[in-house]
């Protein structure tokens, strides 16, 4: 008995990680489910004995990709080695390396779905946007540190620092996504960590 | 004959002006053609007499989307009226208003299937990444505007800082459309104006 709940268990964290291959590459709506299933060699039909709907899959989906993101970023952003505006840049820098070895395709799966689900599941758009709070809040705890040191610039809240970084972020992913270079993220790079350095008085 | 041409032009535009607001809403692959077609009460399958294919109906789109656009940024960046920093504040409320008047819905389409197209089809990447160009420029040149007069900050190019507006802007807006609420773009607009002001010495 417990061997088929772990069994079950198992093919679910393997459907979970089939979809988020896929929709990173597709988006949701291209995202067909049987193509999900036989990613898996699984018959057609299995789906629903692991998810009631194609939006709870996604749900889920977002749970386990907000999961293992939200450890790798506090993971940099709590590196003691390293001061905080160098975490941030080390995070920058570590997405940047993602992003490149994928070819400058898919980015970041929390924003496309935003982008393409906000505005058609508002089951999908709360998770989204309780992902978001908390990527905000882990930023501008960093910040908030960076400005204590005086590393920082004072000139704005952590909070809005933090919206301002996550949000420039983001729209440069998606820019370079479309013209296929890295162009904006060294404008990134240049720009807000520039931006973000206290200025000597 | 001039009639007829000029009826098969007015449907198309009619099909393009449709298919806009009908993307704008579900975005590329959730538009279907005959929804398209419903709309303006035309029969199914005569899509086909005035676009090859939805991409090329897309790609149309685009470029509509595009003249318009760069109609109405031309004009606000370009306000005698106005000084450049004015005219880069007076877009991005413009923009605001837009987005509000929407309920936080939509966002621009341009930046919508930048996010959903890029890894999809080369032939509309290729025409969203020329017309993300273009927008660089149109802003970068209101910036050096700005930096010969001293309005502007000179901490970086025209060109970088073009793309830091720009980027933030569509980063801002996606993270609105999700958490469905204007802070961020408050945030924004506090952020964003206080760093492209020129500094005194």
């Amino acid at each position: 008995m417990a061997t088929k709940t772990a069994g079950k268990q198992d093919t679910k964290s393997a459907l979970l990680q089939a979809g988020i291959d896929i929709m990173l590459q597709k988006g949701y709506s291209n995202t067909g489910l049987q193509e999900v299933l036989a990613s898996l060699g699984m018959p057609k039909g299995s789906f629903y004995h692991y998810f009631q709907s194609k939006e709870e899959f996604a749900l889920e989906i977002i749970r386990q990709v907000d999961a293992e993101y939200s450890a790798t970023i506090l993971r940099m952003l709590r590196n003691p080695q390293e001061t905080p505006l160098q975490r941030l840049k080390s995070y920058c820098l570590w997405g940047e390396k993602e992003f490149l070895s994928q070819d400058c395709r898919k980015g970041c799966l929390i924003g496309n779905l935003s982008q393409e689900m906000s505005d058609q599941s508002e089951v999908l758009r709360k998770e989204l946007a309780s992902v978001m709070e908390k990527r905000v809040n882990l930023f501008a705890r960093c910040i908030e540190e960076g400005q204590e040191s005086g590393e920082i610039t004072k000139s704005h809240t952590p909070k809005q620092l933090a919206e301002t970084l996550i949000n420039t972020w983001g729209g440069t992913i998606m820019h370079a996504k479309t013209v296929k270079t890295k162009d904006p993220i060294d404008s990134f790079m240049t720009v807000m960590f520039d931006f973000l350095k206290a200025k000597p008085h």
